[in-house]
């Protein structure tokens, strides 16, 4: 079978690999304070232009999510997502069980708006009895979002200013920051999305490492005892060179950029083979997930080839299925899917 | 420098990094449910010599640990633990972090007894305001203890008796149990120890493997829904069979064993010549971690070279300090520091 | 001033604090365990019909939902609630302080359906990726709910059929309980109530006493140490019998049900009268709690006179206000209140 | 049976129960809003001499307890207390129910010094892995402690100094605090234990009231949001007026110390003659508490005719017993006491 459900399906980049098999046995202090850390974390500050924010590497994006949540609110507050938000639905009540309500507002295209989150907090503060609801504490996005969408740099550029202005800061998970940043459609740079926002992540998981989230602290106000946190909640890696290892092979020379940006490519060749055919998209993707209403006889016949991510049914006729693609996505693979696809 | 400060300095067994490098573009399907997660299972089903217990893999240690605790506390229930157990002391409240407090005993060699856990739970009940005061709920011991002792079959077999007298499982973190089971003094064998409690773990991340925890729950009243608290909590690798193939690797043939046999064999060396040298051991530690009570003028000298760990000060002129061996140790860098030792 | 905002705006039932006069010298033992507290769980279990509940006194409605709901869940649980419930809105977050998600399902007139609890559990199953989902662990309606409308016989009975179905607890809140049973259009008694749930809460707060909730866990199963957790959480009180000698007061001679049912018929001729006034009703609310859709300029004048409850802004022009009698209301302001309605 | 085993034995004070009837039918806001609170609160403030300072009244101490540590604490924090602490001891869990863990310090007479918690700070600062334990983050302590001891105005100067050095907020739980401040040989007036705190409790329960704990947030560092922390953790009464006239009554004219005052003098008179009697005590209590080490047979006979509290085996022959006056005590039950402990 051929695997286009996911884009963790595969190991790591040869890059990746590489430089842990080269460094094997080299001894290192542990926990992230070794030098491969370091010189990861100083590529990434420049890379994002943000010389004084405050980076942490965290081993899985669940982790990297709650921990940054609970370092930044207090118990009384809640943190603002899209009702399709990951940490609103696909990670088993992680927030909550650090004891804080997702407070989730309704999206179109997986997207919140500045004015949304003005109102959410005008709103609370109005009603009389605000003691008795959940504060908003601080907002969170993900970029590319959970259908694949992407929000333009004016839309950022609105929703962090509705944010500076409540007060409460934004927090951008990046777990798929790679395929977004290389989208045609994208119009925001690295250094233009970390100044929009207080944290952010750069995900590694998905994007050329075995596994790993950079956790991009920018706002100075927010850093303090990170590093517990991450103890605490059981995201400090022991031999910890290991994330330092693989981001700093993925930001060297932009690796993590034409990795992903390739599978973007793939990703566009296949929604315009599947136009082409005649089937609709469910969501205005720009990068390596796409989401198609199939038939369902089409889709099973797909599916004696290969695995496909079922997102929801349509109706009796037809469903809702994510097509993706990832670094380690083959144009061979691509092209046999897109020859099945147009025989169908 | 050379590291005898712990046993996760470097990265994994050489066997291990090569079954992740030439499995490296296969595809398979996440979160440890892939054929080779399920290999590395039946391998520890069956070297347990527990066919029906549940084996899931998780990445790290403190993650292992308050996700077994969590899932088996109710809210109202604490886990009786040595007062230098590595969760009341070295986990930065996590097992707190999870609404549960640690009833900590206080404890001779890091090894708490029948009578100790009997007592604790019979006095909860004797006491009139016993709703008051937190429940006993669980045992959790290590193997080997955090200062480096073990307990011997007798010991366990009287400990575990008691856990099933008072009806509370019994819990066996074993992040070195590599180094435990193969030490000359240890008198259990694994399938032994398996029978001997409810859930215990088999560490990856200190003896040979990248990362990588296996958690075994042999109880079978423990094991539903245990994969959700995994997710919840953080410690569900979205490669999954990045575990499995590591575990897989070190299981397979024994090498597991082979290794950590290696290693506690080089720390007995070193423990002869530093007892020939006059240095006290400040622990009964029969495995691959030792503690030395070391004047520290030798101790300065020896930090020239060897970075070692402090444990504590004795007194003025004396400081209590770990060396440990790993896998990964070459009998170079042991032969050189006995050298340098003698040489003091 | 005159109040209709709420109903607990006064004092207790003079009963109720005639007992608490004439009983204050006694010397009885705390937290629960007296006689005037085993006397109330006595009347309680009768009148409910069930002689193997358990009950306990919590002193607030808040208290008693999240001690009642931590009690119940498993780590990864979740409950099931109309999103307009009190605990998803109005409770600051209070659920998820204990770590469970409140699982929101979109209601019409603050009920849930026993298709949508059925739906939603086997929703959860059905989706492969259910490890990555809060899991359904209990259902929670209030009676009345917190729009003031109530559930049929039929509507409990298959609610909790489905619940049962589905091998989950359902847990009625009855802060307003006895409003609830006393409503004409009620066709359920406190016995049939209590047959069609696990657990059931009788409001003493608003229906008479100064404060205190009594729970009546009928599901044996779900009984046992509960009072650990009313102490953990803070609901257990010092002084126990207070709440005793309260729940006995009311129930004795029904006193409980007189005075509530007294209050749901003012709150009917109030009804009557702003229909016949032209006012619109919000919701189909029969006990106590009414709610309509004024003028603003109407809201105005009635505002210098009496204190209402806004509920939401209707549109530029028209406000849902909250009218609520208790068991404290007199005649004289019912009276005054529809003539100044009339007067409008 | 005559009652000597706590305080909480009987109802409130005639003068508060009187307070409660008078105001019964009045219609006042919820939530601790009302008038009466307000008035309460202005004479805590006067009384206090903090006019800066923020009341707010709870129901229950563990409620107060674990309320404003939660508040205090960010997550990975945890509060120094003596180990016989009732916050270690005798609140199930409740702290680490917030998910925060009780640093226990080895205590004498129930107190902790100014050292310790320089020490525990200072030694978690200087440990290089301090990230892996929870740092201090709050001291807690009662007056008087859980074993009826008092610190002296010096100790407390210096406790709270070494608390401002080491940059963490002084927390007392004051639920005795009326027996502690009247107590012959306290040297500290209720303002200067107000400037010598950052937070504390007024105990109503134990002192006068039905219940209530009045807290005093002195720093204004920590007063935000309180009452979202209330709400959510089940304190916040919904009839709040009953706590606010309930300590109106008791501050009005010094009502609380000249009730507390009473049941001290009581206590050293049934102290004087157990000394005369040539039993011992088990700690230097000089307030209500008094703590007596009494052979099991006379135990046994003063336990036909009153009740005293068990506090634990001293050896076979020898049980640490508590007895207790409170503001309900009579002097006819202290004679008749006194008379049958003669008569032993």
């Amino acid at each position: 079978m051929i695997y286009f459900n996911c884009d963790y399906n595969e190991g790591a980049h040869p890059a990746v690999l590489q430089r842990l098999t080269e460094t094997n046995f080299e001894q290192t202090i542990g926990y992230g304070n070794d030098a491969y850390c370091e010189a990861a974390r100083e590529l990434i500050l420049t890379k994002c232009e943000q010389p004084e924010a405050y980076v942490q590497f965290l081993v899985g994006g669940t982790q990297a999510n709650f921990t940054v949540i609970a370092s930044i609110l207090r118990p009384h507050q809640g943190v603002l997502s899209a009702d399709s938000g990951h940490i609103n639905v696909h990670e088993t009540g992680s927030i909550e069980a650090t004891g804080h309500k997702v407070l989730a507002l309704p999206s179109e295209q997986g997207k919140i708006t500045a004015k949304q989150v003005r109102d959410a907090v005008l709103d609370h503060w109005r009603d009389g009895s605000f003691e008795h609801m959940v504060q908003p504490g601080m907002v969170y996005i993900s970029f590319p979002t959970e259908v694949g969408t992407l929000y333009s740099k004016a839309e950022l550029t609105e929703l962090y200013a509705a944010c500076q202005e409540m007060n409460i800061p934004l927090f951008i998970d990046g777990a798929r920051l790679g395929y977004g940043l290389t989208a045609p459609e994208n119009d925001l740079t690295l250094p233009e999305l970390a100044a929009l926002c207080d944290v952010f992540t750069i995900g590694g998981t998905k994007c050329g490492a075995l596994f790993g989230e950079a956790v991009v602290i920018t706002n100075r106000n927010l850093q303090r005892d990170f590093r517990y946190l991450i103890k605490q909640r059981g995201g400090m890696l022991a031999k910890g060179r290991l994330l330092g290892l693989q981001f700093e092979a993925l930001m060297k020379d932009d690796l993590y950029f034409t990795i992903c940006g390739k599978a973007v490519e793939q990703a566009m060749t296949i929604k315009a083979a599947m136009l082409e055919k005649g089937f609709a998209c469910s969501a205005e993707a720009p990068a390596n997930q796409q989401f198609f209403i199939l038939p369902n006889a089409a889709l099973k016949q797909l599916e004696e080839k290969y695995v496909l991510e079922h997102i929801g049914r349509v109706d009796d006729k037809h469903t809702n299925v994510r097509v993706c693609t990832s670094w380690a996505t083959t144009d061979e693979n691509v092209n046999a899917f897109i020859a099945d696809v147009m025989a169908l």
